[in-house]
């Protein structure tokens, strides 16, 4: 196997994306593309999205689930808020084996909120207080509904707001430091190169035997053109490791050797940053 | 109960975005809004999305737990292509305990396209007319993999492309007319109220209270300002039935009900269609 590099020990997340109109397809899910491109360059390989229902039982049963594979990490969005359909933390709650509580530091945090408002306390702004035992509260500066953050064994579970702006915000401000506090950098090392004039198929078996041969790099053909009548494909390259350096020479090799063997079977090759 | 309509028995889909992709966030799951989208308004209760990367083992577990369940339908895009990480229907095959076979059908699509653009056919374009024994082939009039319909006991499981144009095409060509034809007509009637000028959390209890009462309308509330500054919420109001007119009264009453409980709290509320 050639071009071995350092690579860490694989981290591995789960991105679940609650709320029916996310499933229902009245909204696009902008929040699942967000949070997988950035775990993905913090250096965790991101095995999958789940999307639900705002169904509690379907929620935990799932969250349970990826828990008994042990990752090391799962972000929820959405689900946090003050109505009756907002259950997530009850379901993390549930599929971890804790109760919900009131959280005096989330409480506070609500209080500051409404109270500036000049608004008094409700139970449903209550509600939003309620976190797994155990879990911390992750401050909102954007919304009123605190985020969460709770260790099951050797899993992570974030719970953050639905709403993208709330959630971006949360994600850089207090989420993504932390994270990066435990893994350490990652260096990400990504290309494209673009191939016109060669069916996909006919690519396949060039991309095939790369990756055989080099086992640390992740290649994926992406077809954007017509397969026969005008094939035009998008070849994406990607090492990760801890180092910029290994992770660019291997890309680069790995690229090149693309690049001659497609010009040599006729195609037209370029290589797209 | 107030307002029980002559809701038809529900028939429940998931929906399985597969792609490394889409879960590593390089791409926004355009199909699964799409997918998600029009499932509802035929009428299926759509459960949920799954994104997994290409892993035959993962797919696989994911589409045999969700058989388990057996829900009407599961559609799934992606991975039907002819490189070695398109595992989509060796995964469906597996979970459906039956073997993957050569398609004759699938077959002379294949060679009628690789053919008219003078290719001869290799191993990768014969791979693609590989189909779960039992499958028919659901033609490809803008790619070349055809997708898949397999029924497995109560549930049919229809596979298609992930390149959107492909899938789309496909969807609204085949896919939907058979599946209008199975499940006869359905009326989805939908508003949204928008509110501005009360908090989420003040709303809420309002919106509990309809839907203790009227049980077969499903109602959400979507924030979209600032829940203490600036308060904007669009609330979603939907009722599916047989027929439209029922459908038509019941969310009509609900959301006059609804205008008027707001109003009285203060908020500005109006209809948006």
């Amino acid at each position: 196997m050639e071009g071995t590099n350092s690579l860490k020990a694989v981290r591995t997340a789960w991105v679940m994306t609650l709320g029916t109109e996310v499933v229902d397809g009245r909204v696009v899910n902008t929040n699942a593309s967000f949070l997988g491109r950035r775990l993905t360059v913090l250096g965790f390989r991101v095995l999958g999205n789940i999307s639900l229902v705002d169904d509690i039982d379907l929620i935990s049963k799932f969250i349970a689930e990826l828990l008994e594979e042990s990752p090391s990490l799962i972000v929820t969005s959405g689900g946090l808020g003050p109505t009756y359909d907002d259950v997530t933390l009850e379901a993390v709650a549930k599929a971890a084996g804790v109760k919900l509580e009131l959280n005096s530091r989330a409480l506070e945090m609500i209080k500051e909120k409404y109270g500036s408002g000049g608004y008094t306390i409700t139970e449903e702004m209550g509600k939003m207080a309620l976190l797994p035992k155990g879990a911390e509260p992750i401050p909102n500066p954007v919304g009123t509904a605190p985020g969460s953050w709770l260790q099951v064994g050797g899993t992570v579970i974030v719970s953050l707001p639905g709403v993208p702006k709330e959630l971006e915000e949360m994600w850089i401000r207090y989420v993504e430091p932390r994270l990066r506090e435990l893994i350490g950098t990652t260096a990400l090392v990504e290309r494209y190169v673009e191939v016109r004039g060669l069916p996909e198929a006919l690519i396949s078996p060039v991309i095939k035997e790369l990756v055989r041969r080099y086992r640390n790099v992740y290649i994926k053909s992406h077809p954007k053109g017509r397969e026969v009548e005008a094939p035009h494909i998008l070849v994406y390259v990607q090492a990760v490791s801890t180092e910029k350096e290994p992770a660019r020479r291997l890309v680069d090799s790995v690229v090149s050797e693309l690049i001659d063997k497609l010009k040599k079977k006729g195609a037209e090759v370029s290589l797209k940053c």
